[in-house]
């Protein structure tokens, strides 16, 4: 029998999930998504240029950055801006969230405009590109409505939610949504960034330490669909939230 | 006679001031310190070394880091760790937040550690690198405290209260705390940082596009010591705040 | 009814593989592996010491570097080092090749000592990171086996072999072992890091356009069990190669 | 009372000033500039263009650049370039002679044509912002009137001139010109950038140590306009020197 | 009288060398050129543009790239693309192929076309810069005459062949062609190269530790002219094999 | 015939050299020096300590760095400090100026001591390179013998003096000591650094266009023999005038 999670939480529970939309003022589109104690500022800006590479041909692109504030963990990590340098996790990450959200977008029904989504964590405890990937769907559907009303946009280019949540194996067994402390611990981490239709966006599973099962796998893969069904509950609330303001 | 600001407040008011301390759970000491529409994130962390330059002086280090979030402006600029360096203006920022904290710290006093107060711009409207000093002080303060009753600390290292505030010359004359709007239309831009006891710890005056007057100049700093005033008075009771919890 | 693999090849065969050991005369271990027309040289190096965040801890270190040739593709790319940085996908394969190695070899029993596998892409026709993984295995491999022949280490830390290969839904359904044509056309690449004792590695699946479906994702598992099965005969054969020179 | 100046001058007395035209033979104006034991070579660059965010806009455009010989200080500091960037100090600085040159020129009258002032310091010993902005605002009035005799300028941009010249609360009290030895004991640093018509440009207050007093900073100020009156009239001999060539 | 070489060469005698065309299957031109140990693989890339200095000339560029795989040496170098710059050496390398080819190209017969070859060590054993020249004149005679074929060049650009060779004062008197161990060792090395037509291209003769005497410099020549015959035969081999295929 | 050069000077003339001790004032030495309208500040810097690949090895090292300030051109170049990196050239000349000096000290003899000559070029008109070597020798003898007259170097290191001058093949015919305007027309340049017992130390010549000749090479030669002879002298001079003071 395994050992009880150190949160308390049942293998299959989120911790407390928040997403409150207007944060960055400025923003296109912008909301701060709460984790339990992990919180990220997500900020959509929007361009009427699209890159280089996609210029006339009548598509859009969608990208993201990632970064952390240098105390947004137990102990300081370095700036990125003042070391010259976004680390090779940084990259990997902010690769990660930009694909995401473009899998779920009609890049040629949002025309020659590029959105940029910005996700900056304020408090790390775990999961962070995964809150960012929930989050940034939200700022990035809340642009988008600013964009209609304002007629840029004619017809809405999302094709479905996107959200994405952390899996893996501790020593409390096969656990959803870890949190730092778990993390630190786990045998296996996988991210899984699904969509509500059930589709599957991007799958990152790693051991950390020795190799897992393909029957762990399966487990991991049912704990995210149970966990990404209550995030686009939460989704769909904070946008509700956003229209009624 | 002059126009009305456009905010209507008179030249001597400040902005709403809210100073929130604990914002980042992580860090030594930190607060969230708004001032109208500007949000600063001021997160103190502690170390027990001292830069290479100080080994074995029997003496502490305070230094500041500062930030802005892409989006934290009206358009986004680019994320400074993306474009590999610092930008003059940001390091001349953190430069000024670094001497104003350790212009009020006897750093005999503090021992050999090192204290570094990052400041992150999280919404933008103009006096950020103001409001990191007025907020930066209280981050640094709690951490003091903090240190103290985990033994780290003896006495406190702090010899006063530290603020700061912008003041300029408008199309509505002399003026105290411009936001973004009147800033960018200011003749004459100035920023006091002032103690609690009087005294002048920087003072950065510079004419936008044609010089102003000594008589001008008087006039702003009077306007100052009414700002800083205030903004000791908000200080104090966010130190407050902070041990009542 | 799907079309015909743009190759011929059947949906479940792997591209004809060859792994010569000893390309790089000077490395500890070395092979060049050739996957179709890719072509990647690892080369691993041994060193006597371990990072900082290791020291003292009696265990060592496995590292990857990734690089490819300017003209390894069909256009030729600019050079990371004329450019001044690696790429985020750079680094994102070069940390990918580090955990797949590290999930494979006992640190503890590897004693204080960093092997670092070079792996650079002299021809790229698609998979080259999995091909990397694959060769990097035999480059290690080899290293440790030099190692232990000078009686540097006393018993092998390879605890399985690691191998690596990518499958993908295409206009010609799932497929195994894609190259550069059908990777462009795949509607999802996904690249999976297995053991020769049956364990999960590392898991990366990327829907390039639309979300997949659980179905289709378990079927490219099927076919990777299928790919990397070979891979480890071939591995197996290079080391005979090498052992019997 | 306090001790007398390392240097023996009065506490109202500049260090000797000589500013020789012409020193770089193929800059549009050039002056190399002495106060004491600081040298800086003074050189202005024209170009027919205007930086992007002034295009269009039929103004012209100022700006200045700093640096200092590795060895220009008393024990060899690193090169820049080799170090691959500019330190905050060094940005600061050519920030401030940027906006000192431009607060004394009317832009518009410049048409769109950009000046670029690099001012490089051969000798330090104290000053050598100061100097630099002094020995600019020649080398720039004589560009400008090589401009009007090539007939690329019809009437003056200049409004005024400006010079700098440092003042601190040193052992000896409030004194004018700090030179190196001064300006490392002092209590208080400030920099004063004024106008030929008695306007004030830029004012840098800085307590090293402990904070100073109104009073002592109106004394600093009133020494600084002793000081910079004979700065003008040493810019103005300097022009005739370069007319009577 | 001197010892004999570690080699066991005679003093006039290169080590053994092969030019094989194609290794690049992506590039326009490409060889592997093999001297002794060293190893480097030369590939020519065609662009049907100039840079900007030379747009609207009429002419054409040729240039070089030149970089080492971290372990073609005896012990593993840092990859430049993660230190984040070029060596000095290896600029200074690649600046010498670019102007060595350039000697001996008509750029006005090239037309706007712009031809960059890159040499890439894969084992190094002395004589890297050498080997990358002579081999990088074959892979850009090779890319000249497939766009020859592909009409995009009406007659040859080439006007005469180019081969470099290392000679050196050793232990075992003038030699040529230096091996590793003979360039560690040697008091003088001088790099010539020539053209099939006798010219000089280029000669960097570097005293390592005391100066040499004109005498030695004319065998060192007589000796570069021995080897570069051997090298123009070779190249013209490899030519005549790219043919044949 | 050829034609006349363009300074009317004949052949075998050097343009006029002056070589002024001491214009660094902080350098242990340093030296003006002047070949016609190239003028370079040479300035040498002494530390107690070796860089760490010759710790404990009971021997010096002497290095260079080369720089230009950005209007010693005709028009103005970028400053390398805020390009964020030295070019290629730059690079190629300090590696240059540091062997030509290496070559004629006995680093044993120096002793457990770094020396670093900045050689910066304040006028630049052709040469600034050998003007740098020229006057470095002069820095460097200075600062020994400052060194030797503190104790702190018990006889001098030098072995010979070592200056450098260029040569090539122009319109007017073979010439020595090309200002910008012959260099810019040169089909060949060549630079000589030689020894004052008549030591070859290194030498640089390059095609700048089509080859040139073995015969053509001897006159280079020969012409820089005459040229050196006087800037022994002239060394000598600048040496006896720094003893004078």
């Amino acid at each position: 029998m395994s050992t009880p999670r150190p949160s308390g939480r049942a293998s299959d529970a989120l911790r407390s999930v928040s997403i409150e939309p207007g944060f960055a003022r400025h923003a296109e589109g912008s909301v701060l998504i709460r984790m339990g104690g992990t919180e990220v500022l997500c900020a959509a800006s929007v361009e009427n240029r699209v890159p280089p590479f996609l210029r006339g041909q009548g598509q859009g692109w969608i990208t993201a950055e990632y970064g952390m504030l240098p105390r947004a963990t137990h102990s300081r990590s370095n700036r990125e801006a003042a070391k010259g340098k976004q680390s090779g996790r940084t990259q990997e990450i902010q690769r990660l969230i930009g694909r995401a959200l473009r899998a779920c977008v009609d890049l040629k029904a949002l025309g020659e405009m590029t959105i940029t989504v910005d996700c900056d964590v304020l408090n790390a405890d775990g999961g962070t590109r995964c809150a960012s990937i929930t989050g940034a769907w939200v700022a990035l559907a809340i642009a988008m409505e600013q964009q209609n009303k304002q007629g840029n946009l004619h017809k809405s280019p999302l094709r479905a939610q996107v959200a994405a949540i952390s899996c893996g194996l501790t020593p409390s067994g096969a656990v959803l949504d870890l949190d730092y402390v778990e993390d630190s611990a786990a045998q296996a981490d996988t991210n899984f960034v699904l969509t509500s239709q059930g589709g599957i966006v991007e799958i990152q599973g790693t051991a950390e330490d020795s190799p897992f099962s393909e029957e762990a796998f399966f487990e991991l893969l049912r704990l995210a669909k149970i966990g990404t069904k209550q995030l686009f509950t939460a989704q769909d609330a904070a946008l509700a939230a956003f229209r009624a303001k």
